[in-house]
């Protein structure tokens, strides 16, 4: 099954701070417009787009640090053979405007977001 | 400052169901030989390496889940510029066989590894 690693999402309480870490990296960010009063940056390095995503500090220990998204083929299927590892599965596939979104999570709780455009 | 992420390395208490969890993705893994009775496990996909590194279950607490290892130019101009915003330097760069190496922990603790080559 062949896919490809082309966002890594880090969700945190603390944006300002991650933003400036980042840019020494070379991630130049801009502010991405998004629902519901959150708040979230893209930077670009080669074909990664690495996200910084804002959420409230009683959420941090809740939410993920990290999300890995795959563009993935056949996602039905994957999720399917996701589900017989006993995965959790965050959401369902599910048709939005980006393509087919599903999300699952790893073994360790890492959260893993596989789009079919 | 110029950088690329070419490694993704996940820590963790439970290799096997990783590697299962991974190999999903299309991740083919192959064992790596590495120091001090640890086992790790690589498998590439386009362009980017993911590691999978066994830790004991006691350390799995106060280990980054996830490092991020970017190519980075000026090493050392780069290290005086996180100390500058206070980052944490778990390593001071480090001739090493595959080129200058060190360690910085973002403002969340995830885990940073720098490579001059």
């Amino acid at each position: 099954m062949q896919s490809k690693l082309f966002r890594i999402t880090l969700n945190t309480a603390q944006p300002d701070l991650l933003l400036r870490f980042y840019t020494l990296l070379g991630f130049q960010f801009s502010q991405k417009l998004i629902d519901k009063g959150s708040q979230a940056w893209n930077g670009q390095l080669g074909d990664l787009s690495l996200e910084i995503f804002s959420i409230k500090e009683s959420f941090s220990n809740k939410i993920p640090g990290v999300q890995m998204s795959f563009e993935v083929k056949a996602i039905d299927n994957l999720v399917q053979e996701f589900r017989l590892l006993k995965s959790q599965i965050m959401m369902e596939p599910l048709e939005t405007k980006s393509g087919v979104i599903s999300i699952v999570i790893d073994p360790d709780g890492r959260s893993i977001e596989l789009i079919q455009s």
